[in-house]
């Protein structure tokens, strides 16, 4: 069994210095406990103290602010791994820094157990690496089919989007547009085809002139809103709130009555959604719960049982931005008279 | 609060009678503890000593024995609910039953807080009151889309399908068979289009010829192997293990070797299937990792987290079941040299 003294004889140090090290005493150096966590977990040292780690890796997202779409999903994760004694690191990554180190070797030479993987894009460089790894890792929205140490979580996107789309169909909605981000992102691709398949179910074609996809969130919305409202779309869906935000924008900027004109809907059900004006129909996904169900999954896949997937429902809720369709105007009218709407207050 | 006294008073009895009925004396009669318990129940009551109790109904399975289907299933459950505290029920039941008592009416007569579903076909009766059922409750292998209180667990059945049909398709076969149970069943749905997706994948077609499907294993079994024979069948693939031993027999009956006539392939991994001659290959489900899910996925449920499903990877294993296929005979002959099996030992 690997001791303090192997630790210390290794680094050279004393003894007492690798021990305070491990106990995050403030007279040893950042750099020199950092050397000393390293080599504790090259030599595979155990002892009681020797923390059980967890990270959560994090992309694309912001976390820090409750009102970040990250914040919740970490916080979920975190509230059962702690409570079950794992000290859990949170690392923020970029592309860049993948390229730099293998997953294998930032796992290892931190001690970590696991990882929870949180918006990763399908370019990711480290995407590559999990199809192998043997690493337990949980992917939040994203999939790897052939490596059993894999596992993923995310709410059931098909069934939120199918839900929101014969939600529109029962307004009257024959031309519903989408504002998509691109689909370099594994659940963007599950919701845009999650789209065309309930278009398909009520009857309706996919048509191109209905669908703009870009990643810069407000630009896209700028170039293609209007793109829609010309090609006769009365409803749009967003594939996610902040892009229905920026449609809201867009279409206060057009004089376009939300939803007289256009009904707009989101997915996410973030803090905001239930207090923009009016406030927006959209599909929730319960991060916390997430973030649990990701400590959920990692914990099985820790003890041997190869989960593949844990999904969560998607309900859809029904606010004021989604009315009925204005009859089959392909342009926008303000002389067209109110109609009621459909909304089930949340 | 609820009292023992009120319990008491409601029946006419006295305060230590309904005592010794909830705590199971041999002096109170099975049905007055009965009677105390659902009285206990209807009128709310949560004394220190009345258990938490969850129920796993099962039909079309067997559960006693080590070496039924059912065991582990049952197993990894109660192991799990045990632990923290649960007392767990295990009913078998029939659809004669289900006609005459509600499903609601059953579990809150008994005081039960949610419950397990294994084995239910889609014809069962219960099955419709699952659509609107506000009980927290798991169904094993199938699926209720509309109900928010009502998870699935399962394993990946397309993932296991498709792994076995391009198992089979790297081995060179092109025609391959489906014996398969009646699609009465969520989950032999689920694994039929499985089968015909795994094979448009391949570029195969979807031949009518080469499918056979019956409830009684060994009859259609008996009635549908040789058809798939002469229409060509160079492997077959079983919906589950009980069959593939069926195929079995009937292979040995006509002379057929396994694998170099035929490739037979099951699905489950049972107990026997290892010491099958030659060992079957097949596609593992685990079913202790199951049960376990199973409640993990009810304490969800239980706790307001609206889980929709739960998927155990579904891994091939391949044993000496399976081989190359046999040029394009369409006429099984022993004349043929041997050829190498491909079969990895497990």
């Amino acid at each position: 069994m690997v001791t303090l003294n192997d630790i210390a004889a290794k680094l050279g140090i004393s003894k007492s210095t690798v021990s305070k090290g491990l106990n995050n005493a403030s007279d040893v150096s950042e750099e020199l406990r950092q050397r000393i966590l390293e080599t504790a977990a090259e030599l595979g040292y155990s002892g009681r103290r020797a923390p059980k780690k967890l990270c959560i890796f994090i992309e694309n997202m912001g976390y820090q602010d409750p009102n970040q779409f990250g914040y919740d999903l970490v916080a979920g994760f975190q509230e059962m791994a702690m409570s079950e004694g794992w000290v859990v690191d949170v690392v923020p990554l970029t592309e860049k820094y993948q390229r730099g180190t293998s997953y294998q070797q930032f796992m290892s030479h931190r001690g970590l157990r696991g990882a929870f993987v949180l918006g990763f894009s399908l370019l990711d460089p480290w995407m590559e690496e999990f199809r192998t790894a043997p690493i337990p890792t949980v992917l939040y929205d994203n999939c790897i089919k052939e490596n059993p140490c894999m596992a993923s979580v995310s709410c059931n996107n098909a069934g939120g989007l199918s839900a929101a789309v014969r939600h529109l169909y029962g307004l009257g909605h024959r031309r519903i547009g989408l504002l998509c981000g691109p689909l370099e992102s594994y659940v963007l691709k599950e919701r845009y085809s999650a789209y065309c398949g309930a278009l398909k179910e009520c009857g309706l074609p996919v048509d191109e002139d209905l669908i703009g996809m870009g990643y810069y969130v407000a630009e896209s919305t700028r170039k293609y809103l209007p793109k829609l409202i010309e090609a006769g779309a009365t409803a749009i869906l967003c594939s996610d709130d902040s892009r229905a935000v920026a449609a809201y924008t867009e279409c206060y900027d057009r004089r376009l009555n939300i939803p007289k004109d256009v009904s707009i809907l989101g997915f996410d059900d973030q803090p905001i959604a239930a207090y923009m004006t009016p406030p927006l129909t959209t599909v929730r996904q319960d991060r916390l719960a997430l973030g649990k169900c990701g400590y959920y999954a990692l914990s099985c896949l820790l003890n041997g049982v190869a989960i593949d997937s844990i999904h969560l429902r998607a309900p859809l809720i029904v606010r004021g931005s989604t009315g009925p369709a204005r009859g089959q105007d392909a342009v926008p009218s303000t002389q067209l008279k109110e109609e009621p709407l459909d909304a089930i207050g949340m």
